[in-house]
């Protein structure tokens, strides 16, 4: 009994994989104990990011009442621009730079981790905008040492940022999502308490559930480990290793979980959906960060910072914008569509983990079965129907392509290789699905 | 769909857990990286402690010459006492202090691994023999800041000491095995290459692979942790939480893989096999690590401590010893037939994981169901036949049960309550099965 035949070595292909989980604490009530994890992380004086919607809740009350009794003295701000951009990233440093703070704490989405992320590292190491973003755009230059602790708090479920070193954000002027990436920039500790998703927007829940998906399925049929070149040197593995047995199992399951909650969650939600939606997050969250996104990530970079006026029911936004959940699964079936041939026994096995019936299933069926059950959940929790849902026509298919293209990081880690010309059948692909 | 029907809430019980998984790499040949992975932790002096039985095989020589190619100083050590004691451990002390070393290297079993553990803290900050022994038997001491890197490459699969913070050794005068506990302790990467179980005798492999299988099924029928009384202080929160749906993840998917390669390894072995083992070995050192092991380990110290001069086949010992898997699994059948109406359904996904048909069924046959599975592959890889096969007998049962009495940390993470009488009646259950 073999691990996966998945994994059969290639010549010259890498041999090993690591395996490593970030810190995370998991339940109800958990947000009550963040004033006394702030204090073990040696905060005295805390840097509180909030989301505008979360301001007064009962979950900020939970952290504030925490930290007072703590002890730990903190400052609340709540400019956060949901999905950030190069402005807001810079007026969230310059209140980082001037609050002498000696921890971070955040409150909020994706958005607001991710500002506390690049808050702490300008204001902890003060550089031009550019050193720290990724190349091409930037220098990706890496924090000189460590950054101050950071406890980050999603109140939701999809982006996983707390398990990452990931900080991503829209560069306007260059109509591009680009982000900041190093290891220093992972949060010393995640706290997810489920009960924080009670008031998020149902068309939030299911943008972050279809992200949560996407990032498991797209871990789960990366090119395997094996297949890609073995490093020079240790230190060389990349983040993004490929699937392996380790993201395997936490992704499948994370998978069950959507399938099996998801469409509740969106009409109907129990807090059972909610505390196995954000358990899902967090494996997908595991998942991705050993094994890594292909496709429908590589193209939602293209998708998201290419929007002309859309906006989304649900966002709290003063731009427009495709939300990220969104302008990933909207790609996802024509990828997948694209993909099935390269490992037809894992789209499968996907395709019956989100719910679908595969007892007469053929392997040559496997991607558009997947895509199938994709396009029916997108339905039942009304999300946009492809790129023209979200905005774009068949003229746009030059820019998209051009945008996506440079992804080349995210592409390769496809389950086969994909031409510029495979790229844009893809996205004329996903136009339009019903 | 919740996470599990197990986890219900209980008054006063815990309602959080915590995740983390220690860093390791995996995969045939990462051993050659060992040398870079010591240069990346800023080692120029290592110790290197080696189990003797490697001295001068394959895996010696990777780890060897990549030290070398990469510059790192090192001196070997090899004086290993399989199941350490005290007077092992100080002699490696003595070794370690009069080196100047900045770093450790362990290439062996867990006795190797522990061994290097309790070297590494007792050169960097010495102290009395007893104060960083747990407690009652020591002071239980933290030590007072981090211990120098030290990587751990096992050479078994049991143990999983290359995940834990924990050296354990056999305290000859007192007649009883303990401790050293702390997260201090944890290497800071472990090495894990398959390659290495080539050389293993086969009644270690057994003897390793039922360790692995009841780290995981004793993860997955520990107590829940909602059913632990909630800790006052974040920071209190125990290492063994009890079982939570992380630990769920990691065991389940352990137990299948010894299910499925186990009897095949003892028997007749293949390179698959021993990936698979190997696997699962880590799989179950983190699931136990969040959750912690209950009756099968804690009745296993009274075992193995209190042997008279039993020896086995394929230890290099020098002293009569039960080795740890086996002075575990003897136990086990006991005491899944004591623990099997606590949660029925565990016993049974834990029999069919591990090859039983299960179809016929029913909740009140579970603990046997699985007992008789555990007992039909002891007998097919050659364990001895209970506490009788490895020398005890009804006489000794007052001393079994006053030795294992004390193990309450262990004792109260099953998942029903257990009386002094309880415990015997399981150690005269596991006096004899066939
Ligand atoms: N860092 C990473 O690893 C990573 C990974 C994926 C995506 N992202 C980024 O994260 C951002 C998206 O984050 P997101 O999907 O978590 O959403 P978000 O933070 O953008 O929030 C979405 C909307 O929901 C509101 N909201 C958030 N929590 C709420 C709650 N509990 N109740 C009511 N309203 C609530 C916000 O105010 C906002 O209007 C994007 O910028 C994306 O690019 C980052
Ligand atoms: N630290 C922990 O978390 C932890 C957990 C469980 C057990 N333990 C401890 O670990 C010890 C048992 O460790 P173990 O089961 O890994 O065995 P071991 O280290 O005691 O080795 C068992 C025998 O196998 C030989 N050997 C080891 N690797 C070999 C190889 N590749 N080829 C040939 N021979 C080899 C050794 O020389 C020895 O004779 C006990 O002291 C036990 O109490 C520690
Ligand atoms: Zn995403
Ligand atoms: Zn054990």
């Amino acid at each position: 009994m073999s691990l996966s035949s998945y994994f059969t070595p290639s010549p010259g292909g890498d041999t090993a994989f690591t395996v490593e989980a970030p810190k995370i604490k998991f339940g109800i009530g958990s947000l009550k104990e963040v004033g006394l994890d702030a204090k073990g992380l040696g905060m005295t004086r805390a840097a509180l990011f909030v989301d505008p919607k979360i301001m007064g809740t009962a979950p900020f009350n939970q952290v504030t009442e925490g930290l007072q009794s703590a002890g730990v003295d903190f400052t609340v701000y709540d400019a956060i621009e949901v999905e950030p951009t190069d402005t807001s990233f810079k007026a969230a440093t310059a209140f980082a730079s001037e609050g002498n703070f000696d921890g971070f704490i955040s409150l909020g989405g994706g958005s607001t981790m991710d500002t506390c992320k690049a808050a702490n590292l300008y204001s902890t190491y003060p550089d031009d905008f550019l050193a720290y973003v990724n190349a091409p755009v930037g220098q990706a230059k890496q924090p000189p040492g460590p950054l101050k602790p950071h406890i980050a708090c999603p109140t939701t479920f999809g982006t996983a940022s707390e398990c990452t070193g990931i900080a991503i954000f829209d560069f306007v002027e260059m109509e591009l999502k680009t982000g900041i990436a190093s290891a220093r920039l992972r949060p010393a500790l995640g706290v997810l308490d489920p009960q924080v998703l009670k008031t998020l927007p149902a068309m939030v829940v299911a943008a972050n559930g279809f992200d949560v998906f996407s990032h498991a399925f797209e871990s789960l049929t990366a090119r395997p480990y094996t297949h890609r070149e073995a490093p020079a040197d240790p230190s060389k593995r990349p983040l993004s290793q490929g699937a392996n047995p380790y993201s395997d199992l936490a992704c499948l399951q994370a998978i069950k979980l959507v399938g099996g909650n998801l469409v509740q969650a969106v009409n109907d939600p129990t807090d059972e959906n909610y505390e196995a939606l954000m358990f899902a997050g967090m494996l997908a969250g595991i998942g991705f960060g050993n094994a890594g996104c292909h496709l429908p990530h590589g193209m939602s970079y293209a998708v998201a910072g290419l929007v002309q006026d859309y906006t989304a029911q649900g966002w709290a936004s003063n731009h427009p914008l495709v939300p990220h959940g969104i302008s990933v699964i909207v790609n996802a079936p024509a990828v997948f569509r694209f993909t099935g041939d390269a490992c037809p026994e894992r789209h499968l096995q996907g395709a019956e983990a989100m719910g679908a019936d595969i007892s007469d299933a053929k392997p040559e069926d496997a991607g558009a079965l997947l895509a199938d059950r994709i396009i029916e959940m997108m339905k039942a929790t009304g999300i946009p129907n492809g790129l023209n849902g979200v905005g774009y026509s068949e003229e746009d298919l030059d820019k998209l392509v051009d945008k996506a293209w440079p992804q080349q990081r995210l592409l390769v880690n496809a389950p086969k290789s994909v031409s510029k010309d495979d790229l844009r059948g893809i996205f004329v692909d996903a136009m339009r699905y019903w």
